[in-house]
């Protein structure tokens, strides 16, 4: 059993993989594990990259920078470069989902010029776990950068599963890691560390330096009771504490929330609860397809109350797949039966767990709710447990499924105050836990928007950081550490990379802008038809609106509109008949003048003249 | 002071202006206190309706039937009618803000053809309180209705204000009420009885009907300290419960919370204590306009702590000020200062109330977080304190507004922890307690969404109401009561009307179509001149996009698509030369098949065509 492998390694290889830090010279600098490989590649890759670093009288006289191209200022897209000299290594590569006002784009992923262009320098992409906004911009990435990516099983799993979708010019380096193990990276040395998430297998990162630790905590949250029996490895971060990390990336999800997360556990004591309070009717669990243990508890809870499982939901379908493969889910016997098979069963005797709880327009749940799904219709006999909370922005979407069940008298639980749901996020005890034990010399607030990032920031404070200890970035800023201690030094090319459809990067502001405008107000083009030599309008205008007026119930207004545009072109082609620049800005003008007195809109205009 | 009138009102006047419920020959049917008045004209208004209504027996034979226009599984656009026999009332009519998904409507009324049908039995329209959710309808009702409006003195206060904005054809007929009294309309009487909201003068009604009496809260809330000192008439309730009120239509907005919601005085204590906690700092507290018990607070607490007040925010000044006139606000001598003058003041010495507590876009605090208001510019000496909570949608918009804060150093509250807010609507024991004073024979749950009203039904259930004596209904839906009993009977015309700029109701399902269309993928204008003697393209084609993919970075794919048309086009031309449906048909779909290969996109796509 993976899982079990998992366990072992981390026990057992601890001696191997992880470095003991050292004071070195007097100097309260650690030494990296990787210290016993020849110094004399070390000493190269440093000349390399700058002659002068040559280490003098044992201090190292290289640089860190700590470059974030994604999470900061924002949820989601996280991804973090951190370079020692010649030594590049990414942290993470997300993808985060477009707000409201990106009309018609699918995705954003993170601006990744700098990675491309210093690729040579690039020794690998490291994962703290398998969510989107933790892999998602991975297969974009490799599009155009060769290299390898380190991960848990999990994660790795996931992300083979999302690389099958795209075609690449590489075949993908996938590299395997435990938690417990590390991974050398030029001068650098990537330590995997166990913590616990909303995901199984997710890792805070220790990235070793010839100056120091860097911790970054990707995103966690202690569980004291978590569902596969690791709780983060509060050890192993004392450890690195106790001569205290130089650097702390800590995740800002949270950081308003008082108090500790309550562990997943409880979920489970609120689901058995629930079960067993409606023996005779069919329960319906919608959650995050990813989470494993959610899924893990449902199924066993299930099994105890002697009903079968069915699962439905493409990722959900997916990732247990890849879950149960790897070892990370344990399925009794028997329990789980094909989704087409319900019918074989009565109400009582069915669990059904299914993607949806963000309400996601197509996904299982909705169509249930929408009497469209092909094996699932829900009604009186049925109870809907939305064991997930609303990402801030997918409030309306969830409220419109729930008020679709609720008319046709299926009943709902989705209250807070049952428990039904808890986050995977570390709230205020838990990210000043994390401070108590790296004891970090600098601290950088990341994963979050502005609003979170101020509030870890506070946290800090509170923990008796001082204010010019914290560094509170945005995504391209870059933070330089040296034996001087650190600063904000210039910036790179950070941003944002719009995903629509198959093309990447090609809808701009200019495009959004255009979308937005359709969309307000619609359209209407004016098609007319000019005789070059008279100056005359041969044909036409006509006027084809769309989105602006149902154009049979408005014939009026569309003829007084016509007219209007009879007039200024008349107008026009006498005064200049040539022009047809100014003719089409004259149309544009009256028309649109015309439109908002009578309408209070103002439709985008296109005037077509065609030359005749 | 008016204030004090209305107390005076409903104490002085509670024998003048209040019924008795009286048993009627040994039926549980309660006359309504208008009785006094001639019986030949009652009886007259009867037989005009249908002259088989005379009553036999002294047993009423008429029919009350209740019509929800608008406010059920929804929330806004509240909007009730009640008839009995040939009279009829209307309950509130307000509008509604629209989803997201009625791309660049404003706002959402609702479809009032059946008031405007049978406006000649209409008696008038009485408004529970000035939300715009049940006062933002009247404008538009009022432009093809003549009738009366009856309301609370700054209910219509805040009428008149908006009734400004428009051209009316008719005097609008308001009438002002105070809480205690009861008005005639025909054979009912409606009695406003005080309630507690988030706004002051705030009623719920009690329709008085020849077969009992039917009680339409409104929105309420049970404030045991409410700020004018007037808590909801608990008393009044429980005497029109003595004999049962005939249906209870009770409000659902807060029927999934559990509890009670606190005091608006909660929310005084919390503004206490960070007014204290925060001496130095300029102290900005946005909040909803019409929260006049909230404004009130803020302005005494500033009086305490020597603080100025200036107010800013079009719609707050508004209020404030017919709060004020009407003595609904009392302002300390010297407190209020323009907001032009705060520069002559330290921080310490202001505190500014705003509006834009919703994060929308161009109000006060949204130009003050972007540096975009005249007068001030926010930094690290302010403290802004959001007294609200986001409206299900706002969310995004609440959260930039403090992302933008946050970014320029800006402390801001806004935890729910803190109770710098409170709701305006009864949680589950307060809308227990309504069923528990009022004691209805039957029941029907309104404004809400659906799984607020299945959450009311359920709390009804819980008082011990039988489920045949609930009415979850939907807007549209006939409620019929009478000696025999409640049944639901038949549907009249109702729905949504869309106000886009000055249309109203000429945006329908084709436009907004179109809208969503041009929003997620743009558009293409395929313009191409044919010559309709020899059936060849003379002009073009041209290829014009908007919204689609920015045409100067893709110049190669435009002129791809541009020679796909041409194909297209001379194949069409030479196997039909006159058919032109068929030839923009053909080119749409050619066009649209190889721009979805190239970019995973469905533009529009409008082929012009221009015979020459």
């Amino acid at each position: 059993m993976p899982k079990q492998n998992k366990q072992q390694n981390k026990v057992n290889d601890a001696g191997k993989t992880r470095g003991t830090p050292a004071r070195q010279n007097g100097q309260d600098v650690r030494r990296p594990r990787e210290a016993a490989r020849p110094a004399d590649r070390r000493v190269k890759k440093q000349s390399a990259a700058r002659p002068a670093a040559v280490p003098k009288k044992g201090k190292p006289q290289g640089k860190i920078r700590i470059i974030p191209l994604g999470g900061l200022g924002e949820i989601g897209k996280n991804l973090t470069v951190i370079e020692y000299e010649n030594d590049m290594i990414a942290v993470d590569c997300g993808l985060a989902f477009p707000d409201e006002d990106l009309l018609g784009v699918d995705l954003v992923i993170p601006d990744t010029t700098y990675i491309e262009e210093n690729q040579h320098r690039l020794r690998g992409i490291f994962l703290t776990h398998g969510h989107e906004d933790h892999i998602g911009g991975i297969p974009y990435l490799l599009r155009t950068v060769d290299t390898a990516v380190y991960g848990t099983p999990l994660t790795l799993g996931i992300l083979k599963n999302k690389l099958t979708e795209f075609t690449l010019p590489f075949a993908p380096q996938l590299r395997t890691v435990q938690a417990g193990q590390t991974v050398q990276a030029g001068a650098l040395s990537v330590e995997f560390i166990h913590v616990n998430h909303s995901i199984a297998d997710a890792c805070c990162l220790c990235i070793h330096t010839p100056l120091g630790d860097l911790l970054h905590t990707g995103d966690f949250k202690l569980d004291i009771t978590p569902i596969d029996g690791a709780m983060m490895d509060v050890t192993r971060l004392g450890e690195l504490g106790r001569q205290g990390v130089l650097l702390l990336m800590c995740e800002s999800t949270n950081a308003e929330r008082p108090g500790f997360t309550p562990s997943e556990k409880k979920v489970g004591q609120s689901l058995e609860y629930i079960f067993t309070a409606n023996p005779k009717k069919r329960i319906v669990v919608a959650t995050f397809s990813s989470n494993v243990h959610r899924v893990q508890q449902i199924i066993d809870i299930s099994a105890r109350h002697k009903r079968k499982v069915a699962i439905t939901g493409r990722s959900m379908l997916n990732i247990v797949g890849a879950a149960v493969e790897l070892g990370y889910m344990k399925v009794p016997e028997g329990v789980l039966i094909d989704i087409a098979d319900i019918k074989r069963y009565r109400p009582d005797q069915l669990t059904l767990v299914t993607t949806g709880s963000q309400g996601e327009p197509m996904s299982a749940l909705y169509r249930m709710a929408y009497s469209d799904h092909n094996q699932v219709t829900l009604g009186r006999d049925d109870l809907v447990v939305l064991s997930s909370s609303a990402i801030p922005g997918n409030e309306k979407l969830v409220g419109r499924v729930i008020n679709e069940l609720a008319r046709n008298g299926v009943e709902v639980l989705h209250d807070a105050a049952l428990s039904v749901h808890v986050s995977g996020h570390a709230c205020q005890e838990e990210l000043k836990l994390m401070q108590a034990l790296t004891r970090p010399r600098y601290f950088m607030p990341v994963h979050g928007e502005s609003r979170h990032l101020a509030a870890n920031r506070e946290l800090a404070l509170e923990m008796g950081m001082a204010d010019r200890d914290i560094f509170v970035s945005q995504i391209g800023r870059v933070l330089e550490i040296d034996a001087k201690g650190a600063r904000f030094a210039g910036t790179v090319p950070a941003g944002q990379v719009l995903v629509d459809g198959l093309g990447v990067g090609d809808v701009g502001s200019a495009v959004l802008r255009d979308r937005r405008h359709l969309s307000q107000d619609g359209l209407i083009v004016v098609v007319a038809g000019v005789d070059t030599e008279s100056a005359h309008v041969l044909s036409g205008p006509d006027i084809i609106s769309r989105g602006f007026v149902y154009e049979r119930d408005n014939e009026p207004l569309m003829e007084e509109a016509r007219r209007v545009v009879q007039r200024s072109m008349d107008a026009c082609l006498t005064s200049d008949p040539r022009d047809r620049m100014r003719l089409k800005n004259t149309v544009r003008d009256d028309l649109s003048r015309f439109l908002f007195n009578r309408t209070g809109r103002k439709p985008m205009i296109l005037p077509v003249i065609m030359d005749v």
